[in-house]
């Protein structure tokens, strides 16, 4: 009886599916928040093509590989790296425990809300402070501190949740490729531990779809319980030349599809398009929006886009002009 | 039209699936090589509560991870690993370019086919020979290396592809999780790279679903075009502590289901089962059939088997029974 009920449940939705999805492709704009216009058209033309099994650059669903950055290409990066901001926060709600920081550097910048002094640290300084404040517990542990983080968090500028501040143009095209069978992937800079806890929830993407810079971790029991600790160690950057290494590492295939903002994602936007003789995808989001958001390129500490412009001319890629192109920013 | 169409097959589709898996789920036994017995019923029954809803041990889907070792989990692994004989095959191969070897060790052992002086040659011999034929190429180079190799390899004894040699009820298990909604992974000591160009194709596993030991890749941009060359260098070895470690770097979420059969296995099958409340499973399978296939555990080179039988017993994992449990071993 319960299958047989279940069995109908099957059909019914199958039914709905088919009605709701003809009445759906007859109106709907898979990407209402972009502006008609250059990139909007490369995005649809290129996705046909590829899904279009009469065509020459038809790739089978299992290929269908999309690769993202996420710091400046799915959510905002200024005015620093958003988990500069919780390294920051971390230092504060450690700092009871540790009076000495008061007088020592990092942290002694962190605590005095001195960006300069913290800049001045240089990456030795920016090392030590995500040290101190992603290594030294489990990695579960690790993912509660990071959800309860993003529970409370704010921008400093923009006084939101960092979760609202991803880009609604983006979140549709996540969406529009999926539902064109396409596989989708974050390949970031940024910790892959810091990332996976929500990026299923905002992003739609799950954490065996994350790739990342990422810390040694040891496997250990303790009191029978087994347990994985993040250590403070590097274990890899997945960026510039790292973003290939990792896509090989984790994926196992070349994506078809890319997108990225700065100069850290050039490599990737390579390897996703040159050599290759079929259709492949590459894009760049374009920071051009003072206004709504935040306008930098070839200038900018975080998120530099330099090369990666000369690039896109070079080799037809897409650049997004963010003011132009997008009617919203975020949700 | 063409859109009308599409959606015409789509309810078809609908309805034909309705129609063969309400007949088929009548009679269809999930796991017909396994013969009805504890592991069997300890499989099915752990299926069925995670996957009520009314149960307390129900899981989401998305969280229903399962991982499998390769050797001697999925396929043989017995005289030798088959990825040692892939390695000296490639060195028959490459030994017209290296008249050296022929008294140079391991390769020397490898020409005369004198496996006890490779042994000999200890971990440094094998490492030497594994750098040697594993890197020094693309790593698309490689793929194609390994599947040409696959095409017209032969299992020493056993005389058959490589590919062949592997284990029905496990291809059956395999598809009984996916059918229940699990996401199935490779966890292998193996080599990532030598395992992916296969995995879809005969165990329905995408490359981006195999974990497994690596060598070092390089970005590099050659002739125009950017490839990533295998370099002689350890990255990751996934085995015994580091599977956990590498189920979680690249998956990023604690399974809930484990296959093994050795104790480089049994960190992965304490990471999954010990320390959560909620119901989990562990198996192992145990090579007990000396006639269908090869009979070993505890004194055996490859694949020992000694504190995962006794960690077994403590913790209520599933030990199968090749010779009893399972009514055929190849397809």
């Amino acid at each position: 009886m319960f299958r047989l009920t279940s069995r109908l449940i099957s059909v019914s939705s199958c039914l709905l599916f088919f009605l709701l999805t003809t009445a759906a492709m007859a109106t709907t704009d898979p990407l209402p928040s972009w502006n008609d216009g250059v990139s909007k058209s490369a995005i649809t033309s290129f996705v046909q093509a590829v899904t279009d099994k009469s065509s020459s650059d038809y790739v089978q669903p299992s290929e269908r590989i999309a690769v993202f950055d996420n710091d400046g290409t799915l959510w905002s990066e200024q005015p620093a790296y958003f988990q500069l901001y919780f390294a920051m926060d971390r230092v504060k709600e450690m700092a009871a425990d540790h009076p000495e920081w008061k007088n020592q550097q990092p942290f002694q910048a962190v605590l005095e809300g001195d960006m300069k002094a913290l800049a001045a640290s240089g990456e030795k300084g920016l090392v030590e402070l995500v040290m101190t404040t992603h290594a030294g517990m489990t990695d579960d542990e690790f993912t509660a501190i990071v959800k309860k983080w993003l529970q409370t968090a704010q921008h400093p500028t923009l006084h939101k949740p960092y979760t609202e501040l991803v880009y609604k143009p983006m979140l549709e095209l996540l969406d529009y490729l999926r539902a064109n069978n396409f596989k989708t992937f974050i390949v970031s800079g940024g910790g892959i531990e810091f990332m996976r806890p929500w990026t299923e929830e905002v992003y739609g993407i799950p954490p065996e779809q994350v790739v990342g810079s990422s810390i040694v971790t040891k496997f250990e029991m303790r009191d029978g319980k087994p347990v994985l600790v993040r250590e403070p160690e590097l274990n890899f950057i997945d960026d510039k030349a790292g973003k290939p290494v990792g896509i090989n590492q984790y994926i196992g295939r070349r994506p078809i599809f890319a997108f990225g903002n700065s100069d850290g994602d050039l490599q990737m936007l390579q390897y996703t398009t040159l050599g290759s003789e079929k259709k492949r995808f590459a894009g760049i989001v374009h920071h051009t929006d003072g206004e709504r958001e935040f306008a930098y390129d070839r200038d900018s500490h975080m998120g530099r886009l330099d090369k990666g412009l000369i690039e896109a001319k070079k080799n037809g890629w897409t650049v997004v002009d963010m003011k132009k192109e997008w009617k919203v920013i975020y949700p």
